[in-house]
């Protein structure tokens, strides 16, 4: 892969958008690989993703930004630059389940998750072991008495090690209020159902009494209404009648894996811009 | 296909079920062409689905049933039998929409769904011609001032055409419980949501509102809890952020079609038996 | 929808295309509805589709045409335009079997394929009275001795009825070279097989001899070497063990309808280009 | 779970043999938990899987074989009973890509497929750290000059380990006839096409190149005709015209994973008998 800077721009539409960021791409000579847009019709919002080639550009990424901000004034931009020589930085926070961590670093280490991951955390030592193996730091904070504490540690590290997202990859905790708003779209969570259906705890069980034909997984932005944040990516899987909860379980984990891996790669590629509860993913 | 006779049984579960069913059967001669078996661990039952060649028993499945129902008493069974020769008799209720309708009445007139089909009713004029054209009498019932009145005039139909099954191919009217309870588990409804997820009425805006990137559909029987009877077959397709509530309407469209058909299938074929709100398929 | 003019564009890759065909439009206050764009990399070529609403432009569909001629040679584009309001004309072939025709001819008349159907032509009488109850013309050309002058008289017809595309719905005989090179890109076959398995006759008893345990269809444009055309749509579904050869036909037809319908609807909305034997398909 | 036996059958179709069977399990008091039946009707053979309680037995597994042989005989049966107690052992051969190793060693450790690993062997070094670190050894046999010696000792070890099933986990050298014949039935491996298409090399570069919607994965049974022994699993995966080989081999992989597990629980839970050149998976 080459290098390339990714320009994602969320605006009111109107006509002439793609004309004036096109063109003003073409000006510096800019040549573009990938281009995606999307108008939210109800919002009357325009969104839009470009990739453009780092060689291609007579200068550094930071003076691609200073140029464009004059241009992203005019149209009301919200707007960003990344630049995929950059890796996101990714703090993971787990239990005891390890079935998405193992995915999770199996893809990192095969180096088709393109990020940096500076520590694992998590309210259980299981997994010291594995992670470690990694050669990646692994911190214990218990969840016991004063969750709060707990909490604002685990915001402390994330601080500390520069992390951009933090993924709850089968994290067994509710996060606070003052986690969620603080990192607003950068928290991503693995819920394992097809949301909205079988909201909250047990949700292989839920399905399994409701006797449904299908269960899922969902990645999702955290907010703090509990599973009700702009859903990422979802898949399901079938089951039938001679399934137990186990087997719901069992069939539950490899979606969860594919699912989470999916999302959180659309959006450490900043394909996924949001827009109310929703959200656009520029595959 | 050769005729073939279809036992199917629920009981409370034990040692030597199989043994006694399957000796009983061999005793007389007969050849199991499909057997299926399930215990559902918490309710404790037992069941059972077996197709029998008719032309390898000595006599006629009226004899069959007398016979076995000294074994069924023992093991205290619910039991049903049925004769491949003798189609089940479906009324099909319909509104404006007609793509289950179209599909349903294609697979009949094809062969591949056996079955007879003595009237289609419908609260409105539009789809006469097409079904008329099949042979099939159509029957307009406004539901207008009295709703009670027309209910009861299609209860009527359903009992002078000696209805087996009552289909609802997108029929836009909520039955009254009168109905649900005197016809339960023959009543079979096709709902354009991946239940339990939106319930109600337009699940395709819920759904679009909520953001959900697959969509679905759902056979169920009904009972008079609105969308919460046992479900008979699911499935789900993929959408995106750039599909409009119509392009939702229209996919939907395909799998209502596809999962109604199979749903159906398999209730006319035997293959649903109903425990507590849940269904064994022995597909 | 409202009405809008649709822009494809092929062409040897360089940077500022984008940016020139945008302002161009821009120019003239036109305002896209939707616009993708891909590059071929091994081809080096630029593959682009743009929807720009008519309302926001001050002429008609030949004056954009006219104004867009010059820029087109700059860039050596192959390149079409066509106007939402024209529906594209479609003459269907079929022989016995009606599960795709009934499928698109329901797509038809429920106003989702926004097309024309001058006629059906089928070298069998059976479909007759169907097509007839749609209103369409239906014309029996027999395939018996001297299938070459059978085909000229189709190729007559297709003419005399300004077709735009030969949708082939299951047509049991394979067309000539003449034919297929006079309609290059303009032949839609649906096959019943998972292409490249199983080319040629009988794939659905290919299938089962092989134990496969998915079938598929492939919807494709012909061409002159039997089934290898560039495929537009494909998809699967899951079978087992306990599947007859008449249990994967009857599969089979759902997802030939399925495929066919999908294949044909982003050919009918000049989503599909062609680049060597693949094809680029903007969804 | 807990401890049952399974009993396998296999032998030529008559009326009688569910009766017969079931009676004598009856007769000793067995219970039992699951039960499948398929005839496979060109072969005239029928195909049997009944899970029976060991609780529920006077006696263990051996006597249970030595009381059942007069039947099986009587019958002509092929047939095999195992222990669940009795952990089948697999081992598994890999080259560079960890992949589907990965995934096996996870849902080995987390305990999901019940098995022995007594070794990993592999052509080359890369995989020592992570194979060594769950505890299993890893054996290095290169591959250079004398492959048919590198074959003969894989087989000496396969042996010296009591090996129940090879498992060809990404493996990426052809094995010897003398090996696929010694181990028929045993040898399972995971082919990167949905098979029979793109047989033999570079099946993603195959599947590029022809343009296809969808790519697939097939775990099957290795003979010495390269790729067309029996199928055990397969599945397919959506791809469209942006996905570069690449792309192709990333998604490649999660499905190469999910039908190598699903293959390889069938063929450890003895849920799949082969007839000729075909599987029956009693799922």
């Amino acid at each position: 892969m080459t290098r390339h800077y990714t320009l994602t721009i969320s605006c009111p539409d109107r006509a002439g958008i793609i004309a004036a960021v096109s063109g003003f791409i073409a000006q510096h000579g800019g040549f573009i690989v990938e281009a995606s847009y999307h108008t939210e019709l109800e919002a009357q919002r325009f969104f839009m993703r470009q990739e453009i080639r780092a060689d291609s550009l007579p200068f550094e990424v930071d003076e691609l930004g200073r140029r464009f901000a004059a241009l992203a004034e005019e149209f009301e931009m919200n707007w960003q630059l990344s630049d995929s020589k950059l890796n996101k930085r990714l703090v993971i926070l787990v239990s005891k389940q390890d079935h998405c961590l193992d995915d999770l670093l199996h893809r990192w280490r095969s180096g088709e998750l393109q990020v940096d991951i500076p520590c694992v955390i998590s309210n259980h030592e299981d997994l010291r072991s594995f992670v470690e193996w990694h050669g990646i730091p692994f911190i214990h904070i218990p969840m016991q008495e004063d969750k709060t504490a707990a909490f604002e540690q685990i915001a402390a590290l994330f601080e500390q090690h520069r992390g951009d997202t933090l993924v709850l990859a089968r994290f067994m905790q509710i996060l606070p209020p003052f986690l969620c708003q603080r990192y607003s779209g950068r928290i991503i969570n693995i819920h394992h159902s097809f949301l909205p259906s079988f909201v909250g705890a047990r949700p292989y069980h839920q399905a399994y009494q409701r006797g449904v034909k299908l269960i899922g997984a969902t990645c999702h932005y955290v907010t703090d209404e509990l599973d009700a944040g702009p859903i990422i990516e979802q898949d399901t899987v079938r089951i039938d009648h001679g399934d137990t909860v186990d087997d719901l379980v069992r069939y539950g984990r490899d979606i969860e894996k594919t699912v989470l891996a999916r999302g959180l790669r659309y959006h450490v590629e900043d394909r996924v811009l949001v827009c109310g509860n929703k959200t656009i993913v520029f595959k």
